[in-house]
């Protein structure tokens, strides 16, 4: 499942029990790799990869995020993670995330993560021309 | 290490290896790992704990969050959890956190989560009396 | 991805930064969460879930697992995951795992698990007639 | 905690919510992050580091390992992971492993993992002079 159209990326992830807490839900942490999934196959969706900018010398920290939990996922639920990108800046840029169990309309958790660049000496560098062109094409705006 | 004074709780905690990730650095998920850590220790500090709270039909799930990543931990950092509480409310209350490597001043991570309460079957609740008091006792303000 | 065939299940896994270690590769625990992913679409690929057998009252602990650690996955890397089930007994049955690199023969990882069947208060149980009877139908022996 | 003596060192462990399954128990992969902890402040408490280790251009990856899980340690369980050294190769060693509650004699899991000795490049590589001595002497036997 990997699919776009009004801005939102869409991959799928199946919870597994290691994701869950003994609360019965996904622990609070987890979510934040299910952005990553979601950001990793956005960018795969547009033609390059992560691991790409990484061999090209240039990494992506997340400098800041946010979550809000509105609603539990649970074990085996089959979740979909919507991700898009709402800013592009010389050194960094903004990625929204929603969570959605597969079907169902209602918000699971909603966030955000600010993405540093830098190279791989962790110093503030500009995206590479064609990274960055790649990602403003589909840069929503906030 | 568990010390209060200046509404910071202390508590300490050494990064494994399967705390960091390909990055060579602590995964930004794993911090909320540690701000949980922080929370517990807090609690327990001022004589009671999550668990038992738990056992008398209450949980506190975190509702919102947010990190502010300054500075990397790295694999075998002693660090040091500062948390603190800053909002006390009929049925939430607000967690600061802050992540030292331990004996130094930089600032390598910080944030806040605001835990609501609720009973057993997932809605929301009053803390139990006691509870409430205990933690307005350290409550610092915002 | 799931098919059946030599009596190997296969599911595919794509690595997370999350899953990896500061040694640059998968984090020697995270190969566990794989083969529960493993076990899981196996049995969902059975006509039935692993969920619903909880929801029938039973669930099946873990109670002795192996790994051996050929050659590391790494981050992005696109798995395979093969699950095969060789022993179906009363009250428990075993799992063995292999991990590949999706359309490489290298062998990465290999082990096995195997499971108890508890009821819910954790005592052990005998399987219930029609799942002993779906597992058996795929058993390989050992 | 960390003590000495009947050839087992002791490191203490509090169980986070975040270690714990929706089963209410330790997920099984968690104990492998436990018995890490173990190694590592075993080697500490021998005047050394697994970082250290690491700087002079070595590491110890596991190749191998096994687990049975014997009753299972819940949240907020303060555990204390027994670790001692039952093998010194000229390329490998062997660590085993012991999980109890603190205070209690119930053994929770018990394991062992085999580690390699490598260079930075992957290839076998035999321990640094000094370090294999340092792990010779607390070494208990099979």
């Amino acid at each position: 499942m990997a699919e776009h159209g009004d801005g939102w990326h869409r991959t799928g992830l199946r919870v597994l029990y290691g994701d869950t807490d003994a609360g019965g839900v996904v622990y609070y942490a987890n979510y934040l790799r299910f952005f990553e999934a979601g950001r990793t196959e956005l960018i795969r969706s547009l033609g390059s990869s992560y691991r790409e900018l990484e061999e090209r010398g240039f990494i992506m920290p997340v400098v800041e995020c946010q979550l809000r939990y509105k609603s539990p996922a649970r074990y085996d639920d089959l979740l979909v993670i919507e991700t898009r990108i709402t800013a592009v800046r010389p050194v960094s840029c903004r990625f929204e995330h929603r969570i959605f169990r597969k079907g169902e309309s209602r918000l699971l958790v909603k966030g955000y993560t600010v993405n540093a660049v830098t190279g791989a000496d962790g110093r503030l560098a500009r995206f590479p021309d064609g990274f960055r062109t790649m990602l403003e094409q589909v840069c929503c705006g906030e």
